[in-house]
């Protein structure tokens, strides 16, 4: 993806940040007691909502309102504007990495991403290099401060990058696939050239979401969409130790310069982090060692459980099935009630953000999420008023 | 689907069989000790195999394979000529039952199944009902007899059917799906639609593998491809609930008579069942509850940590990545000596049948096959040896 004329910011961290203002959802994932919990939606920037449609209409593509960080700025806040969502999620697209690894990303209307020169040969995995951060992906460390300084401390921002499993599954396969019969099959046939290019992209993505810490990033989290196609054994081998190395690599604090005429010159920040498999809940246990700061769940799982199991490692991210927001109010608040239920009365050391067990849908009326997040709130709020 | 030109054959209780030579897979399914680990694959009579090729290339379509006994005995047996299989599976689809109940089941080359009548108002939905079986799905019985009697009892031969939950999935999509989105809305906005659609397709499934049992069928197998899409709690509702209900209502032993000649008039067999829940993981202390002989599982779970949940309940089918299959000989090895090392020694009271985690990809070199096939037979008699 090439830049579309913006002028790079000076050094990240010379950057005036506020502290934020609503906490719950860094509160949540420190297991801090927090009055209600927070809320926020994978994809809440998107194409369910009509602002979103319009910018993409006037941005011409879907590239361009990633490559322009007054765009990306733009569509990160409209759900915000719409809900009283607990945190923004950076606008960008999961394959920059490997683009800008020089595999050549590229979307076909109505088709998911797909690469122009896949890795096919051994020779292309000896050739692939972490890529020079500034020059290859600076669009989007300017889109995080430019939405940063955008939010004012509103809800922290939240930054993102898939796993190296889950990219290495589109540098291979060249887009989505059915069965990752070539990944797969280079994975069993040649465990060690997988390595390679794991620990290469496993690099680039340390780097890569260090930068975006830097760039003013309050939370990170990794979405592994693809680790829950593995065998239980190789998704140890093949994602999750390389997710573990993320997180352990990355800052857990960061100090900020304040804004000109603030009582302070700095403050710190802690960055929390999140991983996410699809269809990972076998793996909770596992998830939760790494080190991060929450696990997230898809809806297959029990949140009940996987506090029972996890809870007093790390907060848990989930879990409602999008398709819920295609029901009534009534049923979806119903819904909500379900799964703040079934995580149970909040208690010290435990923590829960709400979320969905997946990205929205595009077809999702947006008046659902509304009820949705309300619900939350409400639901949430009135389950720390009851003695437990 | 039509009859393709063959005679029902006499009332299928009249039809004589004989008592099956090697049953090893029936003992490991009754949990009883086997010489051995019995293994079968999950769509082994299927496009990987030239000889199918060339009989599907000559009988001109899928469906007309289905269709004629004669054809679909062919099919069935081709694998077993191959390798030393331990069971044989009726040859299929999975959507015989709703095309039976008036969908009008077709097939466009290279894609998956379709129906040209989904399910898509409240009027079609009250319109829904039990098919006559004979009439409408005799050649299926006729096929499980033609093949059981073309068997002479060397292996046993397996009867299946889709679960309710997955028929209805592919009743209401129309097709496959990505996201499921018409199923799950319906589900969610008109669970009482759903559950009524749910328990005519319950009452039609219980009622087709009673006849195939009937037919000469020894083990039957509930395929719920698309229940790990569901929601925790809605997967109890919308499937497990019903699946259930089939293997309660199955009959546990059938009395056959035997062929003219033999030293008694009849014998009796016990009808074990088997339900997998593709992506079901999770859910494994439900299914193995359900009261089927066995669970089956796919890669994602470890077979060690399933036995130790469930062995004692059930015995357990699974679980390699068809995927390995790519692999060389020498990792197909290892990875079957991984799966039953992680399975254990066998015990009293645990039975392991092992299979693939999902069905065969058609680009799977025969010889694979071969390989595993005989590691598991070679692999699982030395544990046997081992004291333990």
């Amino acid at each position: 993806m090439q830049n579309v004329g913006f002028v790079l910011p000076q050094e990240p961290e010379m950057t005036d940040f506020l502290p934020v203002k609503n906490d719950t959802f860094l509160k949540a994932l420190r297991r801090e007691p927090t009055d209600y919990t927070p809320v926020w939606l994978m994809r809440q920037a998107g194409r369910y909502l009509p602002e979103y449609r319009a910018t993409r209409a006037k941005a011409g593509s879907f590239i361009h309102l990633c490559t322009n960080p007054q765009a990306a700025c733009e569509v990160t806040l409209q759900p915000l504007a719409r809900y009283p969502l607990d945190a923004a999620i950076l606008f960008s697209d999961i394959l920059t990495v490997p683009d800008a690894m020089g595999l050549g990303l590229y979307f076909e209307e109505g088709e998911g991403p797909k690469f122009q020169r896949p890795i096919a040969t051994e020779k292309e995995v000896q050739a692939l290099c972490v890529p020079h951060m500034q020059e290859s992906l600076g669009y989007v460390f300017a889109a995080v401060s430019t939405i940063r300084q955008a939010l004012g401390g509103q809800v922290p921002l939240i930054g993102f990058s898939g796993s190296p499993w889950t990219l290495v599954c589109y540098m291979i396969e060249g887009g989505g696939s059915k069965d990752f019969r070539k990944i797969k099959t280079m994975m069993y046939k040649r465990p060690d050239l997988m390595h390679q290019i794991l620990e290469v992209t496993t690099q680039a993505v340390i780097e890569y979401l260090q930068a975006q810490i830097q760039a003013g990033a309050q939370a990170v989290m990794v979405f592994d969409s693809w680790g829950g196609i593995l065998a239980h054994q190789a998704f140890q081998v093949f994602s999750l130790q390389y997710m573990q190395r993320i997180v352990q690599s990355l800052p857990k604090q960061v100090v900020r310069k304040t804004q000109a005429g603030s009582h302070a010159d700095s403050f710190s920040e802690q960055i929390p982090s999140i991983v996410f498999t699809k269809g990972g809940g076998l793996w909770l246990d596992a998830l939760a060692a790494t080190g991060a700061s929450a696990v997230g769940v898809d809806w297959t799982v029990d949140l009940g459980r996987a506090r029972t199991q996890i809870g007093q490692q790390c907060a848990i991210q989930g879990n409602l099935d999008p398709n819920v927001l295609f029901a009534k109010p009534a049923h979806i608040q119903a819904e909500v009630a379900m799964a703040l239920q079934s995580f149970g009365a909040p208690s010290a050391g435990s923590g829960h953000v709400f979320n969905l067990g997946h990205g929205i849908s595009q077809f999702t009326p947006p008046e659902s999420v509304s009820v949705m997040v309300d619900a939350v709130h409400e639901y949430s709020s009135r389950q720390r008023m009851v003695p437990t």
